[in-house]
């Protein structure tokens, strides 16, 4: 199995609603540095897994669409806690519909799986990982 | 998949036997990065994998126990190597434990896997993880 | 010259004021990563430059100041952008407020400088240094 | 399942055949950083899952054999773009042959399975991995 | 003092003369990973060092006249050994002749010193430092 | 000024005396990655600071006369705390001389300053530089 891994990041606000989040029930913010993996059984025929500069283009259209916003105010999120976790699910499933749009290219439909991995310090991260139908 | 992970550190001397081991036969030592992950299908009703705040806390204790100590002198690793990897087991073994015991909170009972990772210098690192039966 | 230095980080929402900062005039937020580094040019009698758990206990009670809030709501920061830049002289004035409050112990007087530097992403980051007079 | 992870890097020229590469067509060049990790279920008689001294020896000359050149004039890659995840392949089956060779010991014939990761920046990286038969 | 650093790379062919490069006499390459640091001494009055969206512009445009070549070809490098410390300085050059130029805004004229630091490894980095008369 | 800067790492056992010390009073160890730096106005006729492999190998003895040790009992540590500060002092003195000696070539006479820094977990760290008289 090959895998590709493209980083950059994305810095916004939020709260979160729980007796278990403790003080990050106040309004604060983090900034997200974003591991993008995508995996393939064999390479195409150029000798790669997926077009890096498209991956990165795809990567941080996607990220825009949060970069520099309070999370509690959008509506997509409504009722809903924007953890790393959840974040991480939110952007695979971004990703993965760029990737059946042909975003990233027709090679890139041969991608079977990815891993997104969002790094909030230097002493937590947390990911979502899942096949591509 | 969702991945939650920590990262904490411990400071310990000892020396390995079997001429494997080279100068490591001696009595030296090494400061550990332990990378902590949790792994589940979905994620609980805060939208969370784990308590990341009594995640961090209960690695910290485990560690404690290890930390600041020669491994050579503790009954428990009597006759055998602490290796990178043997350590990465028993830190494992310790954290399902207190997983287990509800150490983590009783929404923490829905992980289903663990990795624990340690490195011991910046080009060498070991790791350990199995499912949560 | 000794340095020692200790890192932790904190979590903060804000905005900016003015058209340089483009999109971050929005409210969003950041990790800090901060490296808190003590300079002296001889060690004290214990071998030290600075008693480094309590310097790091310093520098996790002075980030407690500042962690999980909207800086945009603080009072003390009124009317100023909470750059990078401006958090980490922030930082300095209150570690140095600290240090000469004896919060790092009485060896601690013999600090003739120090460096703050909050890491923003894996790609920004900001300092502030000076002597201690 | 247990893994150990050595890390080491090479250095070469290469250039890329294909419009999907944009300006990587030029003859460049890359730094590659490697992690190179070894699985098995369990440990050896010492508490290992392979002797890192040799591993890293083993690594460090299968690097050798292509650290410091233009791949482009290798004629083992000819009509093949060099991508940092073909490299990484390439590496896999170098490592896979000196472990079957018994180039890292008798007792690492327990290995299951490797992992070759190449990171070509701060920002991006490729892997293959494999069982081991 | 205050400091502000971003951080991008390139990556290049080149070979070295002399018998001290050993090796690194043949073609070969790298990736430079590179920190560029600006100093002040005091804040403007939007509370920055330097606008961080044109750093990292002018930055990129900087790299990007280096990126995807062969230096050995460069008429501005020839009879040089384009070693990492040498790079450190060309970018040191660049970059301070676009400060002078107002590429970085007029409120940049304030910057007093820069470092330029290229990271070429995991184990290896070279930089240059100087006032900015 | 340019700055040159190579890595390794070594491995010991120690204790410290003092309360100050706390828990670390106790027989433990330490993984300590270097950062050896060499700075110098001027770059020597090959276009670099100092002959990075022999850097490397300079820095590899005076690592190896540390390494796979436990430092209570090296005579020339006699009732010193070896801390990490201290240790970063011992390493520039050592280095310094081999500089003297010539190891590092006739070339590296020209080398005017050096740092040492020892990293002894993700979270702290420690330094020493001054000039080469």
């Amino acid at each position: 199995m090959y895998t590709v891994s493209v980083r950059d990041h994305f810095m916004i606000a939020h709260s979160f609603s729980g007796a278990v989040f403790g003080p990050a029930q106040r309004l604060h913010g983090a900034t997200f540095v974003v591991d993008l993996e995508f995996r393939r059984a064999d390479l195409d025929a150029s000798g790669i897994v997926v077009d890096i500069g498209r991956a990165g283009e795809a990567l941080r259209a996607i990220l825009g669409e949060l970069n520099f916003r309070n999370l509690d105010d959008a509506p997509e999120f409504r009722g809903r806690n924007t953890t790393t976790e959840f974040l991480a699910r939110v952007l695979f499933d971004r990703v993965a519909a760029a990737l059946k749009r042909g975003d990233l290219g027709a090679e890139a439909s041969g991608v079977s799986a990815m891993r997104v991995t969002l790094h909030e310090s230097h002493v937590a991260s947390a990911s979502y990982e899942a096949s591509i139908s």
